[in-house]
């Protein structure tokens, strides 16, 4: 069977635990999927209900449903929207590859631990997003977009008056003015939606290749009067600022911040404590029923002064201040399908004729395998022989 | 004093106290639009904060903040968003026109309460719609608008998925199919809410005339093979159909339903129970994660079977049916906004030299009032002269 050109590799996925998460690695669209590159699914049953995918769904298009300790054990591959902690570590059997976001910039001692367990930790942050070839594989892009979508939702269900401009009988109703800070993928989504919805959209970011983008769409960009060129950081992502320019933006945002309606913030840096890009000050300056919405919300503090993490605090003004890192979550079946593609394509890449293998000096493979590269593609095949 | 042109006429309004309640009957713009017709506004502190205006905002605009003994006691006119029960009506002083939704078609009783107390009952669902002159002063189209827009928002946000169609590097997403079943003036701005947020729209109402409203908006017209012709009712409300008209629409529209993600339904009739527009068999058909939003659920039942007033039922397959009887309330400040507007231009109306006085044989007058009618202009003046 060694002699087969496409072995079948084993995809496992199971029930995501943590108390925000909705969504779930794999869909039966990518069961589909997969099933045609040689991949067969095991998934734990229940693992697609509170994204909107029945058991039988998945067992239509080809996946096996199991228990969890099925899926943990018996698969060459698993799949995480949220990467694998303590005890369930240690039921992965060695050699198991692990897909997901594992947080390896900021986290060394959990790649060390993912070493430890002799573990093949593919890290989905790790991606070359530059990289055409790695554009569907790309979470990071994936979920930030369903995020913006959502903010955008959000902040029109939970703004007291229209998004849209409305002309009655009863009078004129004005638009909603929206100030989106952070243009990255998540910003220039909720800019598409506000805008889809009627609002009159502002945007700012401190790259200045932004402003091009926000404008594209058809939002103004905020005029700061400040200057902060060469903004644009390594990896698509905004650099971080000094804390003098920090100072004059945050002065200049928290002034403007008074004429608007609802105010969405976007700036996740991914591993690290998010800028603060409004303060109490913006804040104090908002009208009785303006909205903020801060995606950047956690533990760590936020985006916006003050915010909690899924929490909604309302200020002596009546502002209220909407605290919600989990938005891609509540997208559950779009956001699903969506990073279920991408684990699905980065799984993929790694199958050649022998199994699953690691091609060192290969950009994506140098990139994103972070620990237990396996030594030689024979040891995959022979894995692969068992089944 | 009785001589001058424009007596002063006192108009107040009180806080709402029902618990779905978070409009106000008058709000700052219309306090400066009264005061240009010598009508001075009372409103009872905190009355407008849970529609986002401050008693200061009032107070700016012109009006006296007071008690609500003060606004009951002292005002020549009141203005209600829920009409005043017991202990309320008692405390209103005889002669005050009570300017509201007094749901005078369908209780009689209420009408003979006003009649008893002395009230000068003006009844908002009386309006002659048709009248150009009453397009400005109609509650039940300015409040069905912001229902039908928030009915699409909540839709949006409690779905799963996404509205709009994307293309993006993790494959594409198929825009949302939203059913809208009932294509009043609630249906049409549903309609243009969900098409405007991208989803693909098909709508359907008993009104044959219905069909062309819904097209010019971009949306399908849902073809049942059906033949209810002359469906249009009186006063611009669908009429009730036959007991069998009624059964085939049902089985029509349950079959028709599966193939939709968002249905939300929108055919209230004021004073009655509401038609059922969708049974368990339709609900049945829908897939896991479908959505189902009934803007008439009351105690009295719904258009949808099965749904609960201000709750959310979720099936065992995985369907959620919202019971959404108070969306207006939930976008306050434009439904405040325009209600106010309806009631004020209604209070101007019946603004004379003279004070408020009515002209019997006036169609609005003759409409609108359903108690206490002032016997002559002369009483009222007498009244005014009181300030």
């Amino acid at each position: 069977m060694t002699t087969e050109n496409t072995p079948q590799v084993r995809f496992g996925v199971t029930k995501e635990t943590s108390e925000h998460e909705a969504r779930v690695a794999l869909t039966p669209e990518i069961v589909t999927r997969l099933a045609k590159k040689s991949v067969n699914c095991l998934i734990e049953s229940g693992a697609g209900l509170s994204a909107g995918f029945a058991d039988d769904q998945y067992a239509a298009a080809g996946a096996k449903i199991a228990t969890r300790d099925e899926v943990l054990t018996g698969s060459d591959a698993l799949g995480f929207i949220e990467r694998p902690e303590g005890e369930t570590l240690d039921r992965i059997p060695r050699g198991t590859w692990i897909i997901g976001m594992l947080s390896s910039f900021s986290d060394k001692d959990y790649v060390s631990s993912l070493e430890n367990h002799g573990l093949v930790g593919v890290a989905m942050e790790q991606l070359p997003r530059q990289l055409s070839s790695a554009q569907s594989m790309d979470a990071m892009t994936s979920q930030n977009s369903v995020m913006g979508y959502k903010a955008a939702v959000k902040a029109a269900d939970e703004y007291g008056a229209f998004f849209p401009m409305m002309t009655t009988a009863a009078g004129t109703i004005r638009p909603a003015k929206v100030l989106i800070l952070g243009a990255g993928i998540a910003g220039l989504q909720a800019i598409g939606t506000a805008r889809r919805l009627g609002a009159v959209v502002t945007a700012y970011d401190v790259r200045p290749a932004s402003k091009g983008e926000v404008e594209s769409l058809g939002a103004s960009f905020l005029d700061l009067g400040l200057d902060f060129s060469q903004g644009q950081g390594e990896g698509g992502y905004a650099r971080e600022l000094s804390a003098e320019e920090r100072a004059a933006q945050q002065a200049a945002v928290d002034s403007k911040a008074a004429g608007f309606d609802v105010i969405i913030t976007t700036a996740k840096v991914p591993g690290r404590k998010p800028p603060v890009l409004l303060t109490a000050a913006g804040i104090d300056g908002l009208h009785t029923g303006a909205v903020v919405l801060d995606c950047a919300a956690s533990d760590l503090g936020g985006n916006v002064e003050g915010s909690k993490p899924n929490e909604t605090v309302v200020t002596e003004h009546g502002v209220r201040i909407l605290g919600m890192p989990s938005l891609a979550s509540e997208v559950p079946t779009t956001a699903s399908n969506l990073f279920a593609r991408n684990v699905a394509d980065i799984l993929v890449h790694f199958i050649s004729d022998s199994g699953l293998t690691v091609t060192p000096g290969e950009e994506l493979d140098d990139s994103l395998i972070v620990s237990g590269a396996p030594a030689a593609p024979a040891a995959d095949a022979e894995r692969t022989d068992q089944q």
